[in-house]
C-alpha cells in the first residue's frame, strides 16, 4: 500500500533518473527500484555496479529500496504486493512505447497500474544510451549523470576502450 | 500530504474521467475533484450540474471531494497545500499539451508536479466535446458516459435543440 | 456491399480531397461522397456549390454519387447499409483525430469500419481552411484545387473581401 | 481485382493481426495473407509454423489465401495483379513508419495503394514481439494470440528456454 | 542575400520568441522581425504595443529590423527579396503546422525555404495565449517574458480584467 | 562565420540528403559536409566510396568541402570553429531523436546550434536503410538517388548477393 515500482536498466543511471525517482519518493510512502538484471543488450556496467550507483545516488531519499528483478516485472510487482508503476516521460516515442507497455502489464496482472511522471525541461534529451556514446568518445558528461557514474564511465572509457 | 487534485472541465463527465479518478483514488490518500467553473468556451451543464454529475457517478468513492475553482489551478493547490496533480492521458496530442501545462505549472509553483495516468483502452477515443456532439444528433451514449450523464444529455438535447 | 463512404466539409474540396476519393473509387465497388450539410464553423461555400464543385472535379469517376447529411454518419451508412468510411491521413495530428473518430463510430454502429488512405505526399501539406485562408489575400491556388474551385474562390474574395 | 495484400513477418500471429486480416476480408473479394520469409532478424517460427499458425486461426475465413514472399513485397503485388495492400494501424509510430514504406512501394509500382485499417483499441498494445518478450519470461499469452499460438510459444520457451 | 524572416503575432512576445530571433540574428546577416497585424482572433496588444515590445526586448541586437504585414508572409518575402524564414520548433504539434506552412509557401513562392530552430528546453512550454491565460488570472509571468511584457500585461489585466 | 555543418552517415547517399546539402549551401556562405566514418552498424560503402558518391552528386555547389570525423560532432565544430548543423527533418520520429541530439550538442558546446531544414515533400519517405533494403532485392533505385549511387548499389548488390 501506498508503494511504487520504479523500473529501469539504469545502464548508467543519468540526473534524469534520478529526478523520476526522487518524485516518485515524494509522492508514495515509499519506492522500489527495480533494476533489469539482464537487460536485452549487454549492459556496460554489471548489476552490482549499476546497485552501487544509484545507492549512492540516491543516499539521501531515505523511503527508499534499490532491487532488481530478472523476468517479468509483474512477477516482481505481484510477489511485493505492489500496484503501481512509476515511469518518467520525455518525449512522445517515449510515450507511445510506455503506453505499450503499461497495457500489457494491466493485461497480465489486472490491477497493477502505470503513471508517468515527467522529466524536468533540462533532462528531457538525456538517455543512458546517449551519455554512454558521449562518454566513450570522451565527451564531458559532467552535469548530466551523478559524479559517481560521471567518474565510473570515465575510468570506463579510458581503461578499456571499445 | 498524499492529496491529489484532478483538475477538469467535465462538461460533462466521461467514463474516461470516472476511470481516471478512481485510479487517483485508489493511489492516493485522498482525492480532490476540480472543476473548472468557467471553461474557455460556453459550458453546455452549469457548474451545480456538472457537480451533481461527478457526485453521483462518484459515491462509491469514499476518499473523494468535489471542488471548483476560478483562476489558476495553481492558486488552489497552493491553498490547499496539495502537490500532486493526477491528468488522464489518452493520445499523443493529449501529451503534448498536458506536458506544457505541467511544466507551466510547476514554474508557478515549484513542487508542484503532475502525474499522469493511462485511460484503459476502451476510453481512449472519448472525451467531453466528441460526446456532446453525438448526443445532440440523438446518437447513444449510454456505456460511454454515467447513466446519469446520458439521461441528462437526452433531456438537454430533446428539450432544447441547437 | 463493396461501397464506401467518403464523407468531409469539402469547403472547397482541394487536389488532396480528389486524390482520396478517386482512389476509394479505384478500390470499392462504387463511393458515396458525404458532405457536411453545417460543418461546425460557417461554411464558405454553399452545400449546393460544394456538391457542383465535387460533380465537376470527379465528373470522370463512374462509380460514385454525391449525398451530404446533417447529423451522425453513423444514421447515413445504418440507413444505406455501408459498412466501410474512406479517410484520408497527412499528419500525424489528422491520425490521432481520425482514430478518435473511427473508434467512435464503430462504437455507435458495430461493424462499421474506418479506413484510411494516406495522400499523395505532394498534396500533403494541403487542407481545406490553408486553401481558404491563401485564396483570401490574393494568393494563387491554381494546382492546388480543381479549376473550379479556384475560380470560385477568386470570384468570392473579389467581390466580396472579408 | 478486389484482392487484399495482407503482408507481415507474423512471428507469431497475434490476435491484432487475425482482426487486421478479417477486417480485410470482409471489405475485398479475397485477400492474400503474404508471409516474409526471413524477416530482418531471426524468426522464433519457421514459415512451415507461422503458416499453420495463420491457417489454423484463421480457418473460418473463406475468401483468403496464405502465401509467402522472399524479396520485395512489389513484386508480389506485380506477379499477383494485386492494387491493394492492407495495413493495420495502432500508433503514431506505427503510422510513420508505414507511410514511408507505403510511399516508397507507390514509387516502385505506380498503382500500387495502401489502405490502413485501425485496430480495435483492445488490440493497440499488442506486438509480436511484446508477445514473444512475455512468453519468454513464462507470462501468459492467452487471450493476446490465438489458442494454436499461444500453446506453441509456451511449447517453444518450456523446451528451449533462451 | 542572408537575410531572415522570422514572423509571428508576438502577441505579447515571450522569452522563447526572443530565443529564436537571437539565434537567426546569429546565423543570417541580418533578421527581419515579421509582426503579423492582425492575426485570427483579436490580439490583446495593438501592432503598436507588439512593435514596441520586440524593440525593447531586442534593443542589444543589432542587425534587426522590425517591420509587420497583413496578408501572405510570401508576398512580405518576394518584395523584400527574402528566401529564408526561421522558425522556433517546440512540440511535435508545432511541427506538423509548420511543416505545412512551410510547404505551402515554397509553393506559393519556389524558392523560399524555411528553417526550424529549437527552443532552449527551458521555454518549451511557453506560448503567447499561456502566457496571457496565466496573466489574466493573476498569476507571475516574470521570467517567462521580457520585463516590459510583464508590466505590460500587469497593467493590462488590472486595469482592464476580463 | 557563416559555415554550417552536414552531418550524416551518407551510407549511401540519397536525393533526400543531397537536396538538404544543397539548401544549406544556399542559406550559408559555406557548408562542410561531414561523414561519421564509422556509423555503429557496419557501413554498405566504405568512408572513401561515400566521400566519392558526395563528391560526384554535388560537383555542382561551389561552397562546400567533404570531410569526414570519427568521434563526436561537437569535437568536430570546436575544431574548425563552426557553429550551425544543419539537419533535415522528414518525420516526428526524426524530429524527436534531432532535439535530442541538438539540446546534446549544446550542452556539450555551448553557442553551437542546430537548425532544420525540412524535406521536399517527395522525399519525405526515403532513407539510406530503406534504400539499400530495396536495392538488395533487385528494386529500382533510380529517381531516388544520385545515379552514381544507384551504378553502385547495383554493382554491390549484383556482384555479392548477401
Amino acid at each position: 500500500m501506498g508503494v511504487a515500482l520504479c523500473p529501469g536498466s539504469y545502464d548508467p543511471p543519468t540526473n534524469g533518473h534520478i529526478d523520476v525517482i526522487e518524485r516518485a519518493a515524494q509522492h508514495f510512502d515509499s519506492v522500489v527500484v527495480a533494476i533489469i538484471e539482464n537487460p536485452g543488450k549487454d549492459p556496460l556496467f554489471s548489476l552490482e555496479e549499476r546497485t552501487a550507483m544509484l545507492k549512492e545516488a540516491l543516499g539521501h531519499v531515505d523511503n527508499l529500496e534499490i532491487a532488481s528483478f530478472d523476468g517479468l516485472l509483474v512477477d516482481l510487482a505481484r510477489t511485493r504486493g505492489i500496484s503501481v508503476i512509476v515511469k518518467g516521460l520525455r518525449a512522445v516515442s517515449d510515450f507511445e512505447y510506455e503506453l505499450q507497455m503499461a497495457q500489457m502489464n494491466t493485461t497480465l496482472l489486472p490491477g497493477l497500474d502505470t503513471i508517468f511522471v515527467t522529466a524536468t525541461p533540462s533532462w528531457s534529451f538525456l538517455s543512458s544510451s546517449l551519455v554512454k556514446q558521449v562518454a566513450r568518445y570522451g565527451g564531458a558528461v559532467e552535469g548530466l549523470v551523478p559524479p559517481g557514474v560521471a567518474k565510473a564511465l570515465e575510468t570506463r572509457f579510458t581503461k578499456e576502450p571499445e
